[in-house]
């Protein structure tokens, strides 16, 4: 896993890196001129003729399934890949997971702008924000009543840095948090306490890894043990949640709102029932993306290229029988 | 100052109520049945009737210029005036100035409540929820780079309890802020300093009592020296702020959003340019109303009729010179 092999037969790594969409930015990787090769695909296409010859793997477009799509049988293939996202969902496809390619992650790139961004929702829910917004365009002066935020309680679902930052703002805005993990421990509740945390919660905040275990979690019969007061915020993946059965629970109003910033496709189809179901408010996945965003994740793969060249160990490895990067 | 007074005549106490608006709740007063004789006005016609046989005066409707209107001349009058809001500037008129009624106000029931709503306000413009709500509306899906808010700075004009309240909860996000006061102290800077903190937050927030030293501050020139990147956010008082410069301000791109809670005239008129003003959040004077404000208000009334009617000294006494509560 060192750069070293490379090296030794007097060539520079070959860095393949899968573009995002045509038009957006790729990443800044002036830092590695002269000590890597770097190669771009756009497609599953480009991808499949390249890989071979990649030692490692960019995925800067991590919304795509080119990956699964292209990865190599047997023989030549990146020995690394980093995914420039905290979710590695789109990766988990047998082949890689079989493979010995380590796979890292942008962790800690997007824990504070997430948390900031479920901060928002919170507040904004709390504070009518939406409605005050409506009623402005309306030239309409309504006052109304709205939440006292401090003692509420909430439950952020995904203990991973982006959830325990998550608990960190809500908790300074005087919100009784818990938190909950695939298993229990200090600071973390495991699975067993989930519903009945759920049915005492006004913010239900899901930023969980999506996994096999963790697909649809959020279904009919969990909107169901929420408060009608509740609201529900998902800033993981959309197939945490079954769509459906949320725009359900807010028409029957067993919920009170919910604010999805991550769907099942994305973007999120013209036609879909979400857009103007009842106390949601759609956002385009970017919870996460505040200013210079991706030159965070430029400069996160760079340094973490220099480790791989050196033979270090490299961090944010993500546990491929899992699905996310193990913490405590 | 006690209601011994009352009590040596064999007479209860008289509270006059300056009920709100009709239709607005009135305040909960069973506490003080067979403890004081209530009576009640809804304008300067009635509250003229009543004043001079009133020992104490609730002003229930604090956005009324009755008491200014009716307030007696020489001769009998309350001695005693609550108001049940933090600002008492409609009370700080010559004749009440001058009496030796003593002035109290509702000090720390809006402090949470409004720290949350400028909590919220910054977040949904870092965030551009606005504009999130907007797209939204028209289907469309749009992604967008939104600001981080750990480390952009705030200036919090307004050194009382609703100020520092603001300060702590914008602090708890990771915003580096200033607090600007009357006079200089710790942890508070004065006048002299206002300017310089202007020119460098991000996020500016009005959270002053209106005196004859505050009115118009917020002016063509104070925007003029804020940053472009600025957002402006009253919670205080309208008359805090000259509208009409902070249109031209929006309009012209001085600063890049603000949000009034308050404003010259309430309700807002019509056909006033505020409504349309860019970047700008208009909401009808809500920011400390959470439910149970009301409830709470009437307690608070209540709790300071217990220490008058027993002789104790009133706390949340406004220096009428200065015209709110000195503090610390």
């Amino acid at each position: 896993m060192s750069g070293a092999d490379g090296e030794a037969g007097g060539d520079r790594p070959t860095v393949l890196v899968l573009d995002a969409a045509p038009g957006e930015p790729p990443p800044r990787l002036g830092a590695l001129t002269g000590r890597a090769r770097v190669l771009h695909a756009s497609d599953a296409s480009g991808l499949r003729a390249l890989l071979p010859r990649a030692d490692v793997l960019l995925v800067w477009d991590f919304t795509s399934d080119a990956v699964r799509e292209a990865w190599p049988g047997p023989g030549p293939r990146p020995r690394w890949v980093h995914a420039a996202s905290a979710g590695v969902d789109r990766l988990m496809f047998p082949g890689l997971i079989a493979s010995d390619a380590v796979l890292t992650n942008a962790r800690g790139i997007f824990d504070v702008p997430i948390a900031e961004y479920v901060a928002a929702l919170v507040l904004a829910m709390g504070k009518d924000l939406p409605r005050t917004l409506a009623l402005q365009s309306a030239g309409e002066w309504r006052h109304r009543e709205t939440q006292r935020i401090a003692g509420t309680r909430a439950c952020v679902v995904g203990s991973g840095p982006i959830g325990h930052a998550i608990t960190g703002h809500l908790k300074a805005l005087g919100i009784i948090t818990a938190l909950v993990g695939r298993r229990a421990r200090a600071g973390v509740h495991g699975p067993a306490d989930l519903d009945r945390l759920l049915a005492r919660a006004d913010w239900v905040v899901c930023a969980a890894p999506l996994t096999g275990e963790t697909r649809s979690m959020f279904d009919a019969r969990r909107f169901g043990v929420m408060q009608p007061a509740a609201r529900f915020i998902n800033v993981g993946r959309g197939p945490l949640v079954v769509e459906s059965d949320l725009v359900d629970a807010l028409h029957k109003r067993w919920i009170a709102g919910a604010a999805l910033d991550v769907f099942e496709h994305e973007p999120l189809e013209q036609d879909s029932p979400l857009w103007t179901a009842p106390g949601l408010i759609v956002s385009p996945h970017m919870s996460g993306d505040t200013v210079g965003w991706r030159d965070e994740l430029g400069r996160q793969f760079v340094e973490l290229y220099g480790r791989w060249e050196s033979g270090r160990t490299l961090t944010n490895v993500v546990d491929k029988k899992r699905g996310y990067v193990p913490g405590n």
